[in-house]
């Protein structure tokens, strides 16, 4: 788990089961129970190749209040055209029918393999044992659910006081691959008994997925059922967060983006294949965005992915990178590149201080930080993203996502 | 070699020596000498950060008429500054000083290792035997010469008539990673005995750039050292060709174009850890550059690469492809997607004909065409790519470029 245990938050319910969809027997299906009225808001996939269950998540977030999330692994049912539509509407139907709730309070999520037709029947006759084990302290089974080909679940919370009253926020989220911006990401769910007008939520939530879900990337492929979804209980008692002038949005800020920050870190570390854990900061830009392009180009790199695999402190494809990424009137001669501290580039060319060995050692913790400074403005961004190993083309080579 | 042995063409002699810039021993110098008043055209990477030898071939260029081509693999001089400038110009200065020209007349290019000091003296000392084994026969050695991480090298030549005369078109190149289009290629050198004035010539080889060497890719990474040149000697003895108006214009055009494409295919089939030759084409677009980022977007996909590698017929990666292009109102149920001429998908989701076996048959071949329809207007594009392999990450884990 990211850094903690998720723990319990007031107001939400969950529950994991196995519905047969993957052959494993693994948990595959996973029931959230929202308490009435909470606030709820998400994120969704920019690819216009996008699943049916985001297309009919985002119908139903619009129609009302949800009141359950319905979240299955092994299918992404995606690709699957009309058909796909139907199915995500039948598994919202069956669930809001054994609850006496209308379909549009039910929201559907998916993920795994592409284009096959989701066994709407194994849901169905899941959602009984579902509904029966919904429990606040099933957040770890959870996140053990919603995972593809992730090695570990990713959970975390964090505690903090509003108002006078003790909050918790908690999420769960799953990656793997196909992780990269533009939504971006994979499946996330976050939940706090904070209470929050939901308006406001929105325009935070977007702020907070596009500073950490949106800042890392395993290998530039964009899903097409990423969703990310926050929800706000209201249970915790605190008087109603409404601007962003309220004295408390800034401490619940803080702990949503920390919380989101731990989860999508979480994701690059357990990336499919990856070995190190690469921090990629640059600084002194014109703009934010040409800080962005930078450190994509770098991140999306083959060549650099791959000798940050074998640990080679090749600084001359990061400089590649760089002198190919879209910015204008870049004078590569002010930039400063250092990995782990030790400057290794500037002035066009390696560091008069610099030497191999100095490199060798700073390319040896699983932890890398590749540092560029433009010298030309004041604006900074920061991406985190994996290497490229043997094993990321044995794990796609393979799996059929 | 890609498609037949490359043939002499009049006026140009080459030679290829080992000047020990690469410990095995192998071929490392060559040496092009071009006959008197040749029309030389040139383009070059746009990569920011580009090589010390890229920025005194075009100061070079733009000062006087080529005489030689002097290139060294195993040292890409790039990534090192002033001192970098300093030492491609004390190669051309060497070779001028001993043939009697001014050191502008001499273009340097270099491949291979980044960030390390160029081995000058080695180079200095290869001179003599370079000039000494100068032979219009030598073609096929200079495409062995030029080689860095390639495992063959690749020459051809086009035959034709123009004006009444024999016309020969030949040209060599390397490439195998950091390949990419803005120029985008490595290094190719071209030269034909056609009479060309110099500024048609220069139109007429960005034209045929675009449409070959800038549509390979293998990792998306765009080279320091890109360059694509090409001769015009004018012995053929044909009247000039000065105007795209010419009657002979399209007819050397075409042979430009045969050739160059025939080269840059033979990089890809030669790219780093290449095992399957990949074309994608995307028609009925809106603009050629909607279906050139389409295009791209699917041949960088590191998830279609792996699965192309795997012979796996994974549409659904490749919907995901296409679905994350930067493309305005796609409209995703009009696209059809074929692989090897098999109907895969089509309304979004897998056609109603297809079956797995037809897709594994489909996917068997080493040549692999990915056929894009968009069904939103008449324009197309075709690129050439490569998979993922293992050997990839063996390569450029192994490889200090």
């Amino acid at each position: 788990m990211a850094d903690c245990e998720p723990a319990p938050v007031a107001g939400i319910r969950l529950a994991a089961v196995s519905a047969g969809i993957k052959t494993s027997g693994r948990l595959d299906l996973v029931l959230f129970e929202l308490a009435p009225a909470c606030a709820v808001a998400a994120t969704f996939t920019r690819n216009a190749f996008c699943a049916a269950p985001v297309q009919v998540a985002r119908e139903n977030l619009q129609a009302t209040t949800p009141r359950y999330l319905l979240i299955n692994t092994g299918n992404a049912n995606a690709g699957t055209g009309d058909e796909g539509i139907a199915a995500a509407r039948a598994c919202c139907q069956a669930l809001a029918g054994r609850v006496g709730l209308e379909s549009a309070a039910v929201l559907p999520f998916s993920t795994g393999v592409i284009g096959e037709h989701l066994p709407v029947e194994l849901i169905e006759a899941a959602l009984p044992a579902a509904l029966e084990g919904l429990s606040a302290d099933n957040w770890s089974q959870a996140a053990a659910g919603i995972l593809t080909t992730d090695t570990r679940p990713k959970g975390a919370s964090r505690e903090l006081e509003i108002d006078g009253k003790p909050v918790m926020v908690t999420g769960i989220a799953k990656g793997a691959g196909m992780i990269r911006p533009n939504m971006a990401t994979m499946l996330a769910f976050v939940a706090t008994d904070a209470a929050v007008e939901e308006t406001l939520l929105q325009s935070l939530w977007g702020e907070i997925v596009e500073h950490s879900f949106n800042r890392v990337t395993v290998d530039g492929d964009t899903s097409t059922n990423d969703a990310a979804i926050v929800i706000a209980t209201g249970l915790a008692g605190n008087a109603v967060i409404d601007s962003c002038e309220h004295r408390d949005y800034p401490v619940l800020r803080d702990a949503l983006q920390s919380l989101t920050l731990a989860l999508a870190q979480a994701l690059v570390r357990d990336g499919e294949g990856a070995s190190k854990f690469v921090a990629i900061e640059v600084c002194e830009g014109g703009s934010e965005a040409e800080c962005l392009e930078i450190a994509y180009t770098i991140a999306h790199s083959p060549l650099v992915k791959t000798a940050l695999f074998a640990g080679d402190p090749n600084w001359g494809r990061i400089l590649a990178a760089i002198g190919r990424a879209e910015v204008d009137d870049l004078e590569v001669n002010r930039i400063q590149l250092r990995i782990n501290g030790v400057l290794i580039a500037e002035g066009g060319c390696r560091a008069d201080s610099y030497t191999e060995e100095q490199g060798v050692e700073a390319m040896r913790p699983g932890d890398i930080t590749i540092e560029v400074r433009l010298q030309r403005g004041e604006c900074r961004s920061t991406i985190w993203t994996s290497d490229l190993s043997y094993d990321y083309v044995r794990i796609n080579a393979e799996y059929r996502s």
